[in-house]
């Protein structure tokens, strides 16, 4: 583990770390903002799954989560969205949405990706324990939320660890990748032609197949120009009201998919989050 | 005046423009954030100029200003620290300090300097003059802060108008510039050797000749690694105890020349500033 910056803000440590990945055969770099309080004790955990085309420095410039993290004593961790580096196979198109940038949070099955895009293990696993290890975080209290693709990623983690968060959001999420463009190309490029392995990876799916959270925390906006034909939070509500599962859906007029939308409602979510983390 | 960009953000709108300037003979582009407030009433200006190397962009996607904005219904202005474009003479050695991106807030007189690098003229009568015409700003509420070289900026821009602002800050400025090597490179090169023409554009020099300002905030971090060389807060200290001008210096343990040093005081000063420009 090595430790690329670290610059004192908000009266805590915000760190860039890079390391030796198991799970995707790449060094991989994420960051963790640790607020004042782990100085006095461990201190539970948010995780930040970013979108498409991000890596862990978008949210840690332009996130605007460091206030309010040191209010509440919560750590915030952001991984990378993909593998990265020599060897890394990329979508030969160069497109966006697919290969660098692009993992969806899931273990390819296809070649070529199957050997580096195992963002799934990373963030469920091999993260979580170096994070364990090398940090005074409090691991029986996290949370976790993301934006787009990171909402995808955060909704499909939570749901199928039901016993290991206390709460999940998320801005502006794909919510059901298997019908929708963007989902499509990713979840057959990654995990091939048979739909049945997509879904644990499709928040909509998971919830018509019996998965359930307490409750789940939705900002998305308006404006936003992937609404109707990449996020649909409409299939969400959908499948939300039909389990049971109480979903705070947000509409905000005139705001769009970047950090501008993210920065506006990030205290809020923090703040809905710490509450969870500080119970019992 | 071109908008370049308009995103909805903390219930106000951040826009970047481009516009033809009159001062610098090319295209200028400039940040401003107009908080929800605006569609009811005229809002108070609070100017930032940024340090060397830095454009609009950088304070406006790491300045965490526009919750603390919003609140207090303040309209932030980010201009950029040079002109840029084709036939703009550059520092030939190509260095970071002289040159684009680092026009010092001085008119310059030297050649080939002399027909580009006018950013006083710019921030002190072109951009108010521009934001005035064109934006719901109360004119007669303004105020200025600015980080390091834009921190030099603010405090002279300021200690030269006394009557036009209503309160003047700035995070780790640079306050002696005739008596530090960032500043003699730059004073010398847009001014030329004549050292009594630097003085209006030298915060201690100015104080020394009995320009004055009401009061003074600045933060600075202790871990600044341009402190001693560079800004030494302390020339300001004797001056201004000298003069009888309030300062509040703030020296903060562990803290950097970086945006994670400025955004955690950013809501800090722009509360101070509030408080100021809603007084009488």
């Amino acid at each position: 583990m090595e430790i690329i910056s670290e610059n004192r803000s908000h009266g805590g440590r915000q760190l860039v770390v890079k390391h030796a990945s198991n799970s995707t055969s790449t060094d991989m770099t994420f960051s963790i903002f640790l607020p004042p309080q782990v100085e006095n004790w461990p201190c539970p955990v948010l995780w930040y799954l970013s979108g498409l085309t991000c890596t862990h420095a978008n949210v840690t410039e332009k996130g605007e989560y460091r206030a309010a993290c040191a209010e509440h004593g919560v750590i915030f961790v952001a991984p990378d969205t993909s593998p990265r580096g020599e060897g890394v196979p990329d979508d030969a198109e160069g497109t966006y949405d697919f290969g660098l940038g692009a993992g969806f949070y899931v273990d390819a099955t296809e070649e070529p990706w199957a050997a580096n895009y195992r963002m799934w293990s990373y963030v469920t696993d091999e993260l979580p324990t170096l994070i364990a290890a090398e940090f005074p975080a409090d691991m029986d209290r996290q949370s976790i939320t993301g934006h787009s693709m990171g909402g995808h990623g955060a909704l499909t983690v939570a749901l199928n660890h039901p016993d290991r968060f206390r709460s999940v959001s998320a801005f502006a999420p794909i919510v059901a990748p298997s019908q929708v463009p963007w989902g499509q190309k990713a979840l057959a490029g990654y995990l091939g032609d048979d739909r049945a392995a997509w879904r644990r990876h499709d928040t909509v799916a998971l919830i018509d197949d019996g998965a359930s959270v307490d409750e789940i925390l939705v900002d998305v906006g308006k404006s936003d120009p992937f609404i109707e034909k990449e996020l649909r939070p409409e299939l969400l509500e959908e499948s939300c009201k039909a389990a049971g599962i109480p979903l705070t859906l947000r509409r905000h007029a005139g705001y769009d998919h970047s950090y501008y939308f993210i920065s506006t409602f990030m205290a809020d979510h923090i703040a809905w989050h710490a509450e969870r983390l500080k119970r019992g």
